[in-house]
């Protein structure tokens, strides 16, 4: 297994087709079925009392699949999440940029599957834990 | 089964504890162990192409089922998301709000769990359908 | 939208390919998108103490949302679950069946999803909720 | 972290307290948040064409959360399932036992999460993924 796409071609194509988002999310890691996502932690993901917002793990673990997915297939824009379960365990640590651990599990012709662990930068036991569906659109020919 | 915070109780509530984003969100009705909530859906929320953004579809569920726990229990600000599932089924109508329909299934002394029909506003399909369960902190003596 | 199958093609059709568990489940209506199955509980569903099992509900559901496909699309024994998601919110009534209402939510071409409200018979709050994920293979060729 | 039972204190309680289903899991191995049961794949677990049906592959995440929970915190027969989410990825390999490996996400005062991956012995790609939560009832004090 090689990577279509190594970490420099996953942020140039973040930047390319999600600008919004863009800035939120680095890069840290990529290799075969894995990839390390950093949230950068800013005022727009915190909650009353500085914790991370609900939402914006989400979107880490959302954005972390859906890039090793590309990571392994090419820069596909269509890939749709179709199913995500999200367990919320730990409060995340104030002031502290998260890191996904993403695992793809399944990388079908239709669906691929992720696994998620989410922990704040400088701790151990995680935050949260999420499992992501993408489902994959036909390739189209060329 | 009484409500315990009214339509108005929880928008003074939400523009109270969480300012950021009390904006984006209208209560349409409250009923006992239901809620309606309308995502006042704006440039922010949106991916390119103009659709509702995960994110911002996870916050509509998460929001809807938080508020309609605090109807039936009170203004408690602490209970906490511990878990959800999220299906994504179809693209959300560009341009248009889209309303979640929560409905409470449990509401025990440890946890409460609601169930949400997300649609955009004058379809009938849904786009999302979600879980949530959360945490209720033990009640504060006076 | 009309169905495929009636509630006697359902059942005969859980005979003939599912005999070990046919004699489990019994289809109480079927109407376009929806579906209603009884676990008939016996003595090989039970936990000590009288409980109708985890496996056990799981099954009604997964089974039920199959059912609720198969009724729209026709006699296909080969639609596979992906993906599920439960909670378990109140203990069964011992000694009575469960009853499971199903509500597909979706009939795609590739993926259905159903959700499941379960309640012991003669209960009105629920003991379970499900949503199920079903993948549908492409549709054979004559 | 100590465990508060071994290996063979998790399989006699298994034989105590679910003798209908103890015969099905051998508990492989045990550790300070982690621990391998194996489904003893037999007749009744099998599907037409010999694959391991549905309800026994959440049988065997059920049973394994339920498992690591207890040899942390010792034999309490009264913890309950509230939450799962699973993932089926590939069909089990048939006529093969298959192999769940079970990590203790949390382990809180009321809540503990686990996550399972789940193989066919011998093989490497995981057949299905697994989370799951348990509500521990407060502890009965001597």
């Amino acid at each position: 297994m090689v990577l279509k796409m190594s970490v420099a071609d996953l942020e140039a194509f973040m930047r390319d087709e999600f600008p919004q988002v863009a800035q939120d999310f680095t890069v840290e890691a990529a290799a075969p079925m894995r990839l390390t996502l950093r949230l950068n932690v800013g005022e727009r993901h915190l909650r009353p009392g500085g914790t991370v917002s609900g939402p914006a793990i989400f979107a880490l673990a959302d954005v972390g699949v859906y890039l090793a997915v590309l990571s392994m297939i090419g820069p596909q824009a269509l890939a749709v999440t179709t199913n995500c379960s999200l367990d919320f365990m730990r409060k995340p640590v104030a002031g502290a940029d998260l890191l996904a651990d993403v695992r793809l599990l399944k990388l079908g012709r239709v669906l691929a599957v992720g696994d998620v662990l989410i922990r704040s930068d400088g701790a151990e036991a995680p935050a949260a834990r999420a499992s992501m569906t993408y489902s994959i659109p036909p390739a189209r020919q060329g």
